[in-house]
C-alpha cells in the first residue's frame, strides 16, 4: 500500500470516527452535547471499544471509568507510551474539543495495524472521563480521580441545571462514586514514560498563518484568579456633583484596566508569557443611568507558563489598584487568589515531538497552551508530557468551533510518528 | 421686635415645619418616604393649609393637586412674584429635597407677615405634586400637568413596587387622571412676574468652602443621555487567546472610558460646563471568569448647561467609539439618545437675586444645578425664573441627606429680600 494510500485510509477512519461520535451526540438545540458520566459519554467509550476489539487491542477501565486501549509492545516490560484525550464536550459544544485527540489517538493504532508496526513498548491509548468543567463545576473530574485527586466535596458539586449531584451522575453512569474519591491513584503512573495528548488550539495563534498548521506545546499556562473582587466609590447625583468631588467606580476601573493593560503589553514585548482578562465587570443592581456609579465587581483571570510572572503581575494589579484608589478615592478589594499551577513539557520530549515533525516533513510552531488539559494532571503525577496542537477556527466550546481534517491529519502524523520513532 | 429676635422666631418656625412634616413621613425602614399624590403628600398640603390660614393667606389648589398659598399685594393686577418646590420625596430619602423650598416659601410668607410688610404684588407660594421621578419613572408630574403637558401615556405608567398606575394613585388622592392630561395649563402662566424656587445644592461644591454656603443657580443643566447602549467584541478562552487576537470588550470600554474622560478634563480647563457619568456596565448574562468579554452594556449621562456642548460632546463619543471600535476590532451600538432641554435662568431676576443677597449681607456663590427642577418646566412655560441653593452635606436622593439650618436661614434671607425688594 501506498504512502499516499495509507494516508487516505487514515483520513477515511478517522472521518468515519468524528462523524459516528457525532451522529449520536447532536444537541436538540445547536452543536453536540456530551455530558461526562452521561449516556452519551458512555456510548462513546462503547462505540471505541467495538473498535478497539477489531484492531485486536488489549481493552481496560479503570475503577473511574477511564478506557484504556493497548497495542502490546514487544517488550511488555518497559513502560508504555501513553496517548489519548477526553470524550466528552461541553453544553451545545463542538465536535472537536476532545474528540480530536481521541481520534487522532485511536488513528495512531489503527496505522500502526495497517502497517503492522509492532512497537518496542506498549502504546496506550487512554479516554479520560469528564475533563469538562461546565456541567458540575470541576475539570479534570476523570483523571484527576485516577490521580487520586478527587475529593468528596467535588462529588457533591450539582449539575449546571438538574437536581443531580456529580456522585449521582458517576452513580448513573455504572461507577460508584466512593471508587472515585480514593487517594490511592487507579493506575501506576510509574509505569508510563511519555504522555502526548493532541488537541485543538482552542485560540487563533496557528490558523492565523499558513507555514505552520501543527504546534508543539511549550507548556500548559498556569492561572491565577479572582472570582469577584470590588471597587468601591462613591455613589451621587450625575447631574449635580461634578468632575473634581466624583468617586466614580466605573472610572476607576476603566483607569485600572488601561494601566494593567500598558503593562501587560509592555511585559509581552520583553518576552514574558501573560495574558489577562476581566471578563465579568457589572455595576451594583442599583446602579442607574442618573446615578454616579459607586460600586463595580469583577472578575480577574491571568495565565502564563510562569508562575513567577503571574506573581509579579498580581503584585502589579495590586499595587496599581491602590494607586488608582488614592488618586480617585475608591477602594479595592480583591477576594481570595485562586491559583492553578503551570505544567511544564519534558524537555526531551518536547525535542523529540520537534525531530518527529521534521522526519514526517510537516512544519511545527512552539505555541503555549492557554487552556488546562488532562495532561497537566499527568504531569502533576511525574509523567514527562507533550501536547500536540491542531489549527482550528472559532475558538471552542460553542457550536461554531471548526477544524480542518488537513490539519488534524497532519498534527495525528505528527503523533504517530512521534510514538513509532519512540524508541 | 430686634431683627436678631426676627432671625430666630423664622429659624424656630421653619424648625418646627420641618419637624411636624418629617414626623409623618418617617419611613419604616429608613429615611422618609412620600409619595407625590400619596397620602402623606396629601397630608403635608393639609399642614400648609392650616398654617396658611393661621397667616391669613389665600388658598387655592389646581385641578393637578398643586396648591397655591397667596399673601396679597397692593396691587393685584399685577402678576405675582412665585416661590416653592415640591413636597414630595424620593422613598427613603432625605429631610430637605423639596420640601426645603416649601420651607423656605412659608416662612417668607411668616416673616412677610411678622414684620407687617405687604408686597406690592400677590406673592404666591406653590407646592408643586411628585416631582420625583422614582416612584412611578416620571418627573415633573404636577408642574408638567398644571402646564398641560402630561400624556395618557404617563398616566399609564407602573408603581415601582405595587401593582398599581399613575392614574390610580392620583385618583386614590382625589384627583381625575383625565384632569391631568388636559393640553390647556391649569393656571394662566402670563401672571407670573418671577418664579425663584430655593433647593438643596444636592452637590458638594457649595459645601466644600465656607465663604459662600447659599448659591444663585446660572442655569439648569439639560442632558443629553443613551439609556442602554452595546459594546460588541467576541467571546473567547481566556487562556487560549493571546492579547493580540482578542477583540475584549470590557477594555474597548475602558479604552473609551480614558479616552472621554480626557477630554471632558480638556473642555473644563476651557471652561465648558460639562459632567459625564456611565452609570451603568455590565458585562453579559453569560460573561464568566474565564471568557473574553464580547459583550457589554451601558448607559451615557451627559449634563451641561450648554446643549451646544452636549451636542459636541456626544459627537465626540460617537467619533471615539468609532476609533476604538477601528483600534480593537469591536462595535458600538447607541440606543436613541434622549435630550432634555437645559434651563436659562432670567439675566434680569439673577442680578435682582444678586443685589438682594448684597443687601442682606450674605456671601453667595454662582453654581449650575446639575439636576432637573419644577423650575425648567416654569422656564419651559416663559416665566423668568432663578434658584436659590443651600449647602448640604451627603448628597441627596438618600436617607444621609443633610442640611444645617444655619445655611437653610441665610438662603431663605436670600429669598425674603428678593421678593421683599422686588417692585
Amino acid at each position: 500500500m501506498s504512502d499516499q494510500r495509507l494516508r487516505e485510509g487514515a483520513r477515511a477512519f478517522a472521518q468515519k470516527v468524528f462523524d459516528d461520535i457525532k451522529a449520536f451526540s447532536i444537541d436538540p438545540v445547536i452543536g453536540v452535547s456530551r455530558q461526562g458520566y452521561g449516556p452519551l459519554e458512555n456510548r462513546a467509550h462503547e462505540y471505541l471499544k467495538d473498535i478497539a476489539r477489531e484492531l485486536d487491542l488489549e481493552i481496560k477501565v479503570d475503577r473511574c471509568g477511564n478506557l484504556f486501549l493497548t497495542l502490546p509492545g514487544t517488550d511488555r516490560s518497559l513502560p508504555s507510551y501513553m496517548t489519548g484525550s477526553h470524550a466528552d464536550s461541553v453544553p451545545q459544544g463542538g465536535h472537536y474539543d476532545g474528540l480530536a485527540g481521541v481520534v487522532a489517538a485511536i488513528t495512531t493504532l489503527w496505522w500502526m495495524r495497517k502497517i503492522g508496526f509492532t512497537p518496542k513498548r506498549d502504546v496506550t491509548m487512554v479516554v479520560f472521563r469528564m475533563e469538562e468543567s461546565s456541567w458540575f463545576g470541576k475539570a479534570y473530574v476523570g483523571s484527576l480521580a485516577m490521580a487520586g485527586q478527587l475529593t468528596q466535596e467535588d462529588l457533591a458539586l450539582k449539575h449546571r441545571d438538574k437536581d443531580q449531584t456529580l456522585a449521582e451522575a458517576i452513580k448513573e453512569a455504572g461507577f460508584d462514586p466512593q471508587d472515585m474519591v480514593k487517594t490511592e491513584p487507579s493506575i501506576d503512573f510509574s509505569r508510563i514514560a511519555a504522555f502526548t495528548e493532541l488537541h485543538i488550539e482552542q485560540g487563533p495563534t496557528l490558523d492565523s498563518q499558513d507555514k505552520a498548521r501543527v504546534g508543539i506545546v511549550t507548556g500548559i499556562r498556569g492561572n491565577l484568579r479572582h472570582k469577584t473582587c470590588l471597587c468601591i466609590g462613591q455613589t451621587a447625583h450625575s447631574g449635580a456633583v461634578d468632575k473634581q468631588y466624583r468617586h466614580d467606580a466605573v472610572m476607576a476601573m476603566g483607569d485600572l484596566l488601561m494601566r494593567m493593560e500598558r503593562h501587560w503589553a509592555e511585559w509581552l514585548v520583553r518576552g514574558e508569557d501573560l495574558v489577562f482578562t476581566v471578563g465579568v465587570f457589572k455595576t451594583a443592581a442599583s446602579s442607574a443611568i442618573a446615578i454616579i456609579p459607586g460600586e463595580v465587581s469583577f472578575s480577574v483571570d491571568m495565565r502564563s507558563l510562569s508562575m513567577d510572572t503571574l506573581d509579579r503581575f498580581h503584585k502589579l494589579l495590586v499595587a496599581e489598584a491602590n494607586a488608582v484608589g488614592a488618586d480617585r478615592g475608591v477602594t479595592f478589594e480583591f477576594d481570595r487568589t485562586l491559583v492553578c499551577k503551570a505544567a511544564d513539557v519534558d524537555k526531551a520530549l518536547f525535542s523529540h515531538l520537534h525531530d518527529a515533525a521534521q522526519k514526517a516533513g510537516i512544519t511545527v510552531m512552539d505555541v503555549p497552551s492557554g487552556a488546562g488539559h488532562d495532561a497537566a494532571v499527568m504531569a502533576d503525577m511525574g509523567v514527562p508530557i507533550t501536547m500536540v496542537f491542531v489549527a482550528n477556527q472559532d475558538g471552542s466550546h460553542n457550536p461554531h468551533e471548526k477544524m480542518k481534517m488537513d490539519d488534524f491529519m497532519l498534527g495525528t502524523e505528527v503523533l504517530f510518528t512521534a510514538i513509532a520513532t519512540y524508541d
